[in-house]
């Protein structure tokens, strides 16, 4: 009798613990996520300066993060903007804009100039970085920043809160510092910075995780 | 005789010198930026994964860097992409894709599947990683990847060699072990990575450098 007990008690923690593998099993089958609805919370994404002229010819900047390269040939960036922006109206108008990549030093200005609106204040003038009129299209860059890239508005697409600026890039400047041997900007003497999803925390570049040739080779063989 | 010598030696120090730091003072004034030329230099750019059907029913995934959330009512992502790709038939077809965001530990099959076609390889099947069938849109996710987003096709924008294929964002879908207390992607638990611009390296997500609230504060006085 006491024997019997003790199997029965075996018995069933062999079940509980085979159901709870079950349930494990399943929930590790369905991918185990969970639903976060429809947000817009991709990362990472990075932190850009958008600068403009406004009909006045007053230069001002402001920060966004929804923006990337999006053809090569012909080569073109493009930023997504709401139409309550000073830069909305300035970029409508003058079919030109320049993205200014910051280095971590300037974190400060850019969270700044992301934060207020050049409707109401001059911003080059309080941050006391220095406007540059680019000599190939009608919009000012960032002389301190390290990297700017001069764009002609190409087109824009309305997709709703945001309207899409489609920009020609028409040249990249770089400060001399940050190139690499290539000639190219090096991410680790550029760097630029990121920002988290859904909060306005400001991250830097890491360190390098490998090249396409070494990381790419042994799943292609 | 002597003397006069002497000075005039002086004089046509302080003219060379003199000289030296007008031609330095140009260049500074001039911003100090060396022309690039036209191209997509930009930084940093992300490296997500497109899951997308063939009209087989085939998943495939594929490695893109120039894409961004671009709206936030509707929520939209965009990409851009090229007519060669297999993905681009597929979206064509299937109206859908997910973007798939890679940690770290995966950058081996991120790589691997940005450098060979679908059209040749079953990519899920030589990586050993997993296709899960969206439950809201006809395109497969990467069960692995710890954050990935849910496309309905809204539109596309042919811009040249590539297209953009704009989605609007249906479902965002995590893994518990990436979010933080808010239940938003936390930066340094998802370990997304970069690619540097020019050239195919991978960089990690370094150290906080700070957040709005500390960072605007100063300037905004």
């Amino acid at each position: 009798m006491r024997f019997s007990r003790a199997c029965a008690a075996v018995l069933i923690v062999v079940f509980v613990c085979a159901a709870s593998s079950m349930c494990l099993a399943q929930a590790s089958a369905a991918g185990a996520k969970k639903s976060l609805g429809a947000k817009t919370l991709a990362a990472p994404c990075p932190v850009w300066v958008i600068g403009s002229y406004d009909t006045a010819g007053k230069p001002n900047v402001m920060t966004a993060s929804w923006a990337a390269i999006c053809c090569s040939q012909p080569p073109c960036v493009t930023v997504s903007l709401r139409k309550a922006t000073y830069t909305y109206g300035n970029i409508m108008t003058s079919k030109a804009f320049t993205v200014n990549i910051p280095s971590e030093q300037f974190a400060r200005e850019t969270m700044y100039f992301g934060s207020v609106s050049g409707k109401d204040v001059d911003k080059f003038a309080t941050s006391g970085l220095t406007p540059v009129k680019s000599d190939l299209v009608n919009a000012p860059y960032v002389r301190e920043f390290p990297l700017v890239i001069e764009c002609k508005l190409l087109q824009t697409v309305e997709l709703g809160l945001h309207t899409m600026f489609i920009g020609e890039i028409v040249d990249v400047k770089a400060d001399e510092s940050i190139l690499n041997a290539a000639g190219t900007p090096d991410l680790t003497k550029l760097k630029p910075f990121l920002i988290a999803p859904g909060n306005s925390d400001f991250y830097g570049i890491g360190a390098s995780i490998g090249s396409m040739e070494e990381l790419g080779k042994p799943l292609k063989k």
